[in-house]
């Protein structure tokens, strides 16, 4: 299989370069007679705009999902459902300095190495516009998950170093980094300010609550439910971590600090994120990704050309500064994908 | 697809019980007219053998690992590769007490939760004896990698919450904890004395090394290096986090410190792991894994039995207080088979 | 999987409905740097035009290809490619008196029965129309294909139990069915007007024929050659059987007479049909598939509609009598799909 | 995917050469608590024996089944069902005269095409020995499928040029060519003797009938039932040709005629062979797969050895006049996994 598509059941293709015509979702296997529309989709779609937070780009992305196919009446019908998003106001000529320079941090050099060709207008497929196709997929899925009563959100947990202490849900809504903690959001800003005075840029760790979930989702011993989160979070461009529950955490403590009682009532508490040997408890499901400093800065770095010469390079313009919060919908939406998928597959066999 | 195969082109499907008549794998798509023997294989297998650190079971695993098919006269046919270790010294009276409980940490209730049924007996297919069979394919996907000059191995980072500092490669193989840092693992050895002596476990973390890894490997944008091997190690039992280079720390620095200068030399810097937009860069490949502790301790836990009764529970007898360092080469050999599984298929394509 | 892919390594995902906004595929693992324009695909789409002959309906499908990924300066990246085909002249009244009844021969009962929902709209998903996105994927195959001096045609062996005896070239362009024998076309044209008069349809067989494949193409035991042949053709949704070589004659003769004896110059006839053990012999390639009349027919037919009432059904209109030739460029499309797919997996253990 | 996997979710993977320690399958993907033996499947590989009809060799292949894994307590668990037969009574010695021989019609020059490397011992993978083991795996799916009142038989509907009349299935079992004709089954046998006389061999056609299959079942555009089916018999080694219901006959027919019609008590007819679109009908499923003769014959061809040198060769020794009627559960075995699969499909979406 080649690497452009996504799931087992509710499976997902997607395609599109940040400065073609345009990108696109191809979604198929989802259950027929299921409501969706446009403004579904759309509604995920506008939580990746930018200018929400001071770590977004200026630059206007207003995004119309159009749906194209396995709709019928305002139901699914069980064929493939295609969604395209157009790319408008694209202007590569902000790029075409970096046509052939690396630039540090980015997949320049090695889809070059892979493929021997690159379409560097915005940066191709490896920009992460790409992402917008995944969002769009995300929602549909989001719209079967919610027909089972499983909600999945996503929210800052960390961002350039300032870690949310607690989890106030109202928050989230509150403060442009979509934080679940005022007094920390409050301090990401006075960070984000100083950073991008400085021409930097900055990381963070999101973390996705699954609701809903019920027990007995994920597929032992390769597609495990915290296995194939960890590969769709993993997929996303920014992320260079993921771990559920505990996670890291877990590896310094001890097992009957970590192991989670049972009682007649249920679970005593949540170390395991709500997955055990790779299957669903039933408890929410929690991961959490660590997201790298957005590559592109201001700041000039050492490079090299097509050629091996040494350059330095400086990139300006309308960049964020911070893949967070924007992120954010996109760990939402493969979160969305993973659960749905492990959702058909389980109806499959009970 | 069922979740009990790894890889789209060196294809790995595994099978077995801990208690059952044996374990195995079929490996479809390794290349012909490689040299392999059981030698290859066995000596991998060796390394899961317990007793060799003071974490280990003192349980007699003699792993016999047999070729049943795929090899002629020395080499692979192109044709299955089939690999059996047969279960041994089985005794399941061990488990009987355990057989209507379910033990914290442990799959017991996740697969009651799916599948309505369970074999209980050493654990079923959730035992991490289910790992050998995964070892046995990677081990023949190592030798395919040999041959290309990419070694990849996996050593102890971290147990129970001692950290080693740097990488000696040397010190590996002269302590029992396999960690890159002697002072570290003689540290190490006391917290597990004492760990042991308290009925409880350990956790910790295993750093994966594969070098001579070609630029250009990983299929963007959903079966990326990165997310395969995030899938790949998080499908592993006792993993609750994978990282790829800087992982977590990337996410509290700046883009000016994450980002790999580029020189006519070459990255000046590995932050990314040897990873840039799910494709290899040519550099080492640094990954990490977090290790929960044994969920099987002799403390006192609290659970319930099927009928939601409340019970307690202390697991004694032959179990390991960490699955480290045992588990460090089945991370490599799901290491080595993404990375084989990617070989083969960016050869398709150049 | 959902049933809209087909390959492994070169894959195409198709969507779309007859009537809906548009048609497409997207081809995902198609190798980068290969020359690759809209024309090249438009070319191929064209040769599925009706009106070309008497069997063809008289609707304008002036069929426009759109690349909307994967293509950077004319050359293939290596991403995932797009083709769209806008619906163009779209009318569906001619259906909605068809909304609830179930059209003999057509899917519209087994589409109600699997999914609960149908688009009735020019025949929705189940449209012979389909077929557009699957030439516009096939035409980037041949591409590639031809790179590698593979060349695979289809005509027409039989239409309206007028078989052609020979094989001359030159005569498939000369004539309205795409026959290699102007005396069957001459006759065929006399049963087409005859039926065409009496309100009924015909079909016929297509015979698929590749050259310069190499040996060695095709994956034992389950994806052969000639089984991914055989899928992708039976898959089109007129055809009801495919034979390779001799096919159901080499059922009623003998070994001696079947087997093709082996020279120092190669085989010395080819009733195999190029394919041995599910693997190309080098030969030329050589497969039939058995088109069933088009279901469409003017004559009265006896049906149910939605609610099991008996109706009757006469379907007037624009419709042809016969699929073929239409349906010869959709052979040779799904010939192309499969023999692409089955190059890159050869390289890849090669 | 490399080639021995077949199926989507009952998933399917095959391995062992005719002379190796054995040959295996391992079911991924069987639902749980499904009362499965050893003698379900012992009773279904029995029906591959040799020695039942006078086409047999005479070879003895005491064929058991053992059952590795994925049952317990007599029941399915729905981890991996790992089946293995181990070759027994195994004498390589008469094939080393072919080791560096390519017999005409065998798999011989392909495989070494293909791979390199050969192992020659009984035919290798190529044999039709490798069937044993979709036998043992189609035997599972059976067990499956009878649980929803499911039954699938296969059947001889000609051999050398004899074609059944009719269907009298008490006959099937009455006669050694499992032919629902015992006039047919009569000449059978003289043409049989006649052939065996002369040192040559004779193929036919099998009918696969599946009864009992719901409505609904089969997955558009490209996994359709039939097309599954097709790749399904297809994939058997001596299989050159499948049709469905009419079949190849249905290409000179007229629509009218070909059109089953619909009633209020269901179709008239069943021209389709159960399916429409792709689609199940919820009639019977009918099928015919063409058999070519055995390539071993005792008549002297025409062949070359490696080094391309010409040769002769004459096939002595035990070997079937006609892969019928063994084949025929082979048959029978593959449409099962075919109709198993679709059914947990449907499952997940409906």
């Amino acid at each position: 299989m080649a690497g452009n598509s996504f799931g087992t059941l509710f499976r997902v293709t997607t395609w599109g370069e940040s400065h073609g015509p345009g990108l696109g979702a191809v979604i198929d296997g989802c259950p027929p007679k299921i409501a969706l529309s446009e403004a579904d989709i759309q509604q995920m779609i506008d939580r990746r705009k930018p200018g929400r937070a001071k770590t977004g780009t200026a630059r206007k992305e207003a995004d119309q999902a159009k749906i194209l196919s396995g709709v019928f009446e305002g139901q699914t019908t069980g064929t493939p459902i295609a969604v395209m998003i157009e790319n408008k106001n694209v202007d590569s000529s902000a790029y075409r300095p970096y046509a052939d320079l690396y630039r540090p941090g980015h997949g320049d050099y090695t889809y070059d190495a892979k493929y021997g060709i690159r379409d560097w207008r915005g940066g191709g497929r490896a920009s992460a516009r790409e992402t917008a196709a995944r969002v769009a997929a995300g929602a549909v899925a989001a719209v079967l998950l919610r027909r089972e009563n499983i909600h999945v959100t996503a929210y800052t947990r960390a961002l350039g170093g300032i870690v949310c202490s607690g989890f106030d849900s109202a928050a989230i809504e509150q403060n442009m980094f979509c934080a679940p903690d005022m007094a920390a959001a409050r301090k990401m800003e006075e960070r984000v300010d100083a950073v991008k005075q400085a021409g930097d840029s900055l990381g963070g760790v999101v973390e996705i609550l699954a609701r809903g979930v019920p027990a007995g989702l994920g597929e032992p011993v390769f597609d495990k439910l915290d296995a194939e989160l960890a590969r769709a979070l993993m997929g996303i461009g920014a992320v260079k971590g993921v771990e559920i529950g505990e996670g890291f955490a877990a590896a310094g403590i001890t097992g009957s600090a970590h192991n989670d009682p049972l009682t007649p009532e249920g679970f005593a508490s949540n170390n395991a994120g709500g997955i055990l040997a790779g299957i669903s408890t039933g408890q929410d499901l929690v991961a959490r990704a660590a997201i790298k400093p957005i590559p592109s800065i201001a700041i000039e770095q050492q490079t090299v050309d097509k050629s091996r010469h040494a350059r330095s390079i400086s990139v300006k313009g309308r960049h964020d500064i911070s893949a967070i919060p924007r992120v954010n919908v996109v760990c939402e939406a493969m979160a969305c994908l993973v659960i749905a998928d492990h959702l058909l597959r389980q109806k499959a066999i009970c």
